[in-house]
């Protein structure tokens, strides 16, 4: 259900550290938004150093931009934010300095995933025995 | 006005697949949102398959991921999502089950296109006429 | 905090115009969201001329999608999509009918960086303060 899009610079993570991450992120949302692992989608957009601009200059954040559905307890949103940021400074060894996260989310009825209306949060359970 | 980003393993689709899929999803919204074709953006993002999880393990999904303005009624963007979701497992033959749409929005005044705020949903005709 | 995502054909722009249109983005963004400028962040997402499609056709749009924190007010936001819209016109040689500017939002704890809860907007002084 939910996708998570890592942008930084090519270079910046190894190929281990860009798995270990994918992996972290997954325990994390499906411990913290109840959705079985996997159904969590992690991608990594990784650019030319000569496209990514921190202050006007080149630079070398990592953002990671997640999508989940509205509705989710605006306390669960924070620990969620929370836990994928401690572990992406953690896990990848970029400065805690560069890393970004940041949550957007839109109502679960406008999503289909596997050809059916993601369920509201709360109802997954509902949605995935249905979906056996 | 609209932007679809499509994202995907390279090697997921062919050429030819992809441009069906960007027809089709503008033929959709076009009909859907009544905005003229032209005015319908698909992009794709293809990243090395080492670049591309889910569930914590490298995966091979399709996420189409679709911007529009805010305001249009609930049933059209329900209707929307329908119709990609099915578009996309017919042109492209990726199973359903690694279909993921997701359609986000803003306010139209929150954005610019070809010079002029973009009209509120419901206000295209008045806008198309005044840009000729 | 912000991070503005520009999504466009390779051969489009060149590496000057990209870091022009970077600085402008992060001055604009700056004087107008009250952040600063080191704290901007651009990147330019570079396709394949067959995977960029308008009208169902390939084409070549210039498209800008930034996210900022909820809770700017509305017409900040509004000169903010205007100013953007212009500089990237003047910038690059885009022709103006190209030029698609979106600005999407989420609430400002929704988002971690550097260890730290952005702030709403207005709080920025002393979020920078605490952060010395």
């Amino acid at each position: 259900m939910p996708v998570y899009t890592c942008t930084l610079a090519q270079g910046t993570l190894s190929n281990e550290a860009k798995s270990d991450l994918a992996r972290e992120i997954t325990t994390i949302h499906s411990a913290v938004n109840h959705v079985p692992g996997n159904y969590v989608n992690v991608v990594f957009n990784e650019l030319p150093p000569t496209d990514v601009f921190s202050g006007g200059q080149p630079g070398q954040p990592l953002i990671i931009n997640g999508w989940v559905r509205t509705g989710h307890p605006d306390e669960e949103t924070s620990q969620l934010v929370r836990e994928i940021a401690d572990a992406a400074t953690q896990v990848t060894g970029v400065p805690v300095e560069k890393v970004l996260v940041v949550i957007q989310n839109s109502p679960a009825h406008h999503a289909i995933e596997a050809g059916r209306v993601l369920p509201e949060p709360g109802q997954e359970h509902t949605w995935l025995a249905a979906g056996g």
